[in-house]
């Protein structure tokens, strides 16, 4: 832990608008001076700065850090708003107080991130009748909507600027990594990239609006289809690239010299049938696509949640385009195949290994006093990397402790890296890229005695995991409609948090894989997904506790009915029962945990003893001891006689 | 129970084919043959016939049942479409049965109920470039929107039509009602009507956009603001009306013979400021509005799911409109007041006197074997009309036995109603009106023996309901979001319902209040709103459980956070303890239980021996016993060794 981080952030803030900027904060006077006068050129009011790229990715390569660069701000959801004298970020609750360690005064911080919060602010700093600059390649179909259905009623006029503004301003900005893309081997596909363009032109004629092609915008809709990866984002392994798909034509835009003879022929690049990919370089899709649009009777399928505004206006006139809110590429590869759902199990199980290999060293070498939140971080890395088919990790290590993890979203920084000791809970959020899968888990732990509170918040966070876990609900249920289970343990006391309860992932793909998940524009559940399953809750400037697990949507037989879904879950690392107050966890939940733990048993113990992890199998089984059997069955030889004086729903409970 | 019923209903079908229609069929053979002739000289090649008002009312007058008319289906839920050779009617599966029942053959049923399938269907049906005719007083404008979506991109032409095509073919459609309104009485409102003026315009003055005028389309929107009820539509006391409120005008549409000179006085119609009612012939709105948005500088505030496409298209040009989804008069109206919540409370006390009064009438009598369906419904009738402010029942009262409580909708007719015995269970759902409030409550027994299945379905929808009712959730936590408590129970074993699982009520108005409840498109809950808690479960041809409770939504202090809200129940009747299989309840929700059965015995004793019904007392004080006191202090006298050998969760479970 470093002295800076000592200094509360209040004084900090006095500080920089002194003049004296902290470590953690840019000074952002001479870029945001540029952007002005660049904006007064072309007398635009504000300017709108979204922290996404061409493809709406979440997660985004450097030379796509707009808002970074501006604000300072590195966090992943936010956007930026610039106008002459003001200049303002809103971002969501995991990067309040993230936002605040790294912005100079230059920026203030809106705490509530809806569109309409933004809407509203450009209403007050705008007068009537001005111009709000925006990049339409940075703007969805929906979000463009959005901000124009709140915009034009009030007189401001949203003006298209397809180019950027930020860029023109960014002297040094990074370029575009040169490196070739790679396929997929064949020991982890079940379905070749022929086989997929036949199943999506499939959907395309099944659809009654008789799409003649299909426009993919988002990174992984083209990877995914071609069973292509690249290193363009960092954790990320997608290429720059665009697709258009028609009943007898495949365009696909990439920077062409990074395609090896050998892609090249995989993708059959020197043909022109209905099966021949032809390769077109990245930049040149709206001269196609706009090309396309002119031809008679064809319809242009696009996903307005990943097609940005700057191709989704060339689309005219209206009977020549089709939109859903997800490209029909995106629906199918939310269901992973058998192959996929085998060989991301099984990276989960590696992946489980490394995992408590680092709760095991911790264990050991937290009472030395020598590890911080960055050697944490860098050991889990190493364990992952020496694991089969590791690509690296997923997502840059949540590593905190103690106030730090109540930053749902915190890294640690030289500057803000606590030494770990046994008085302080600690949060570490990692993940891995395999060649077959990718990961993602959350574990706290307490190396020393948790207060009450501490224990009490984790065991109810623990709640809200199982109950989500062990629910029984029928095929097509919206996660959004079930996920308050995660929160209802912690409402019964007054508590929440304020991120999302869990995510679909991909295989070697993004942590972070659309549309599966529990938000309001997630697709429902179906047999095959994947997702995360992960409350949490967060005190401020004290703790935060998360618990995170992947697991995959299984069919359930049920009493009565068919077509019932439960969820399996994949991660395979127990929780710290240290932390577990079982006397407020129902009999439901102990039953759901013992099983839990035994399939850990079942599953990394032969896994341990394979790659010789002895110590670390021992420390597994310590870990999984069942919670309920020894006391049930010591119940069951001595108490007969009192069971028939207790309510029959606890005898029930007990059998 | 009639002949009819016991022949099967596919029999029927056939029959019905064959020319012999069954008594619960209407013949639509002439009115189709009347309204295509008036289709084909309007060269429509389909006219969509939703099953609403100008005011888009779920419940409709005699005069606007245009689907029943139609189709012969007088459920409350369903479109009609006709074309040149087909006619298909889509409703709920609330109504499937029913729809078989009542439609000819002319007519194909169609169980998916979204826009969706009707616009597909359309596209199968009607040939591209061809018009489909509507009404556009019957479309709100989402409704519009949606239908246009699926339609344009198809190339086929929604057509607005503003003289209704049924209309032009229904010669003895009913008038509209001569009976003046009333204003409600000083004893039952808080906030006079300029009050309720003066609050929405300061709503509207400070909304950003700056509306200048707020159309109000609903028929309890203006009913609410002015306190005055009607009764054009059966059992709600609505009056056909519009208002146009700007910051210094008020016009109110209305049919003018229909106002006392005092109401007109109470409505200050004969002055021109402010706060004067000026009172314009219903019919006039369009005109009125028309001229309204040729000013300068105005724009006119709608709510979109309340409005008709024929008001809302003559809001021109864009910037002239302000669009929520809900009017600020039904998100205020939503909230009631200190007095609205104590006068509803006080009309679901009395409202428990006449429900008990049938429950108790029903065990006796029905052993006897004279009773069925419509005794009963008209017993319970008959009981609220007695209690005071009455003003008759809410809705028609469903009174289902058997087979028949599988419709979830179903109300009896001569033709279909069944004797009451102890073999069947018997589902009755009804409600009243009060000039102080609007209640509506469903219980489900069994007289005799029920079975395993129907014990255990009972149970998990009561467990359903109190899941519910006693969950904690942060202020404007969203219904949709927790309402699968109310199925929970259900799916574990593979079952389920398919309807809501709840709606607002209001004070002397609809049984049905938008836009408070459990669907996507109700808003946040608050304190002070009301809401019906009414999980379900129906076996066809078998059985139908449904358990219905109105409650309050009321702060709740919690552990560690404020801020928290509750159900508070304010239903007032015990369950059929018979029907509950205490051993799959929680000890959670034995407690619920319990503390419930206290308030109805808290509440109701002294209400019962005021209106000296010693009986009714007396029955409720036997079905209103404690299912767990006696027990636990049983178990706390004798067992404390024991205890120590229980798992802990279960020990905490008992103190």
């Amino acid at each position: 832990m470093t002295d800076g981080s000592k200094m509360s952030w209040s004084v900090w803030i006095l500080i920089v608008c002194l003049g004296y900027l902290p470590p953690t904060v840019v000074n952002t006077t001479l870029r945001l001076r540029d952007l002005r006068e660049t904006m007064k050129k072309l007398n635009i009011s504000a300017y709108i700065i979204p922290n996404t790229d061409a493809h709406l990715s979440e997660y985004i390569a450097p030379r796509d850090a707009r808002v970074a660069f501006m604000t300072g701000f590195t966090g992943s959801a936010g956007t930026a708003v610039v106008t002459p004298v003001k200049a303002a970020l809103w971002t969501d609750s995991r990067y309040w107080v993230q936002a605040d360690r790294e912005m100079d005064c230059n920026w203030d911080l809106e705490t509530d991130g809806f569109i309409r919060s933004i809407t509203d602010w450009l209403i007050r700093e705008v007068p009537e009748e001005e111009d709000i600059g925006f990049d339409p390649f940075l703007f969805s179909v929906d979000i463009f909507n959005s901000y124009s259905a709140n915009l034009a009623p009030a007189k401001r006029n949203l003006k298209s600027l397809p180019e950027n503004l930020v860029d023109k301003v960014w002297s040094d900005r990074p370029a575009i990594p040169a490196n070739f893309l790679t396929r997929l081997p064949d020991s982890v596909i079940e379905r070749t990239w022929p086989m997929k363009v036949e199943h999506i032109r499939n959907v395309m004629k099944e659809n009654p609006y008789q799409p003649t092609a299909l426009l993919l915008s988002a990174l992984d809709e083209t990877a995914w289809l071609f069973n292509l990866r690249g290193n363009d984002i960092p954790y990320n392994p997608f290429f720059y690239s665009y697709t258009l798909l028609t009943l007898d034509e495949i365009w696909l835009f990439v920077h062409m010299e990074r395609l090896t003879p050998e892609l090249k022929e995989y993708l059959n690049a020197s043909c022109y049938l209905a099966h021949c990919v032809q390769l077109i370089d990245y930049g040149q899709e709206r001269n196609y696509l706009k090309n396309y649009v002119t031809r008679l009777g064809v319809r242009v399928w696009v996903g307005t949640e990943y097609t940005n505004q700057a191709l989704y206006e060339l689309i005219t006139p209206k009977e020549k385009l089709l939109t859903s809110e997800y490209s029909p590429v995106l629906t199918t590869k939310a269901v992973k195949d058998q192959t996929e759902q085998r060989i991301l199990r099984e990276a989960h199980v590696r992946d489980a290994v490394a995992v408590m290999q680092l709760l095991l060293w911790l264990e050991q070498k937290v009472p030395e006093g020598r590890e911080t939140e960055i050697t944490a971080a860098l050991y889990v890395d190493e364990c992952r990397w020496k694991q089969k088919n590791s690509r690296g990790p997923s997502f840059q290590t949540i590593s905190a402790s103690g106030p730090n993890a109540a930053l749902a979203h915190y890294s640690p920084t030289n500057e803000t890296a606590r030494v770990l000791t046994e008085k302080e809970m600690y949060l570490v959020d990692s993940g891995g890229q395999y060649l077959d899968g990718t990961t993602d888990i959350t574990r706290t732990v307490h190396w020393g005695t948790p207060s009450d509170v501490q224990k009490e918040a984790f065991t109810r966070v623990l709640m809200g995991n199982i109950e989500i876990s062990r629910l029984i609900f029928p095929d097509r249920t919206r996660g959004v409609n079930v996920e308050m289970l995660g929160r209802r343990a912690l409402w019964e006391v007054g508590l929440n948090y304020g991120h999302g309860t869990g995510h679909g992932v991909g295989n070697y793909f993004g942590v972070h894989e659309w549309p599966v998940g529990f938000q309001s524009n997630n697709i429902p559940f179906q047999e095959g997904m994947f997702t995360s399953i992960e409350p949490g809750y967060y005190k401020e400037n004290e703790f935060g506790i998360r618990i995170e697990d992947i697991a995959v949507l299984a069919p359930v037989e049920t009493k009565y009915g068919n077509n019932f879904l439960t969820f399996d879950t994949v991660s395979l690392v127990p929780y710290d029962r240290k932390l577990i107050d079982t006397s407020i966890l129902s009999l439901q939940q102990l039953q759901w945990l013992d099983r839990y733990y035994k399939t850990i048993r079942d599953t990394m113990g032969p896994e341990l003893q394979k790659q010789g992890l002895k110590e670390v199998h021992d420390w597994m089984m310590k870990h999984t001891e069942p919670f309920l059997q020894d006391r049930v069955s010591a119940l069951g030889r001595s108490s007969f006689l009192l069971l028939i004086l207790l309510p029959s729903s606890l005898i029930q409970h007990l059998l």
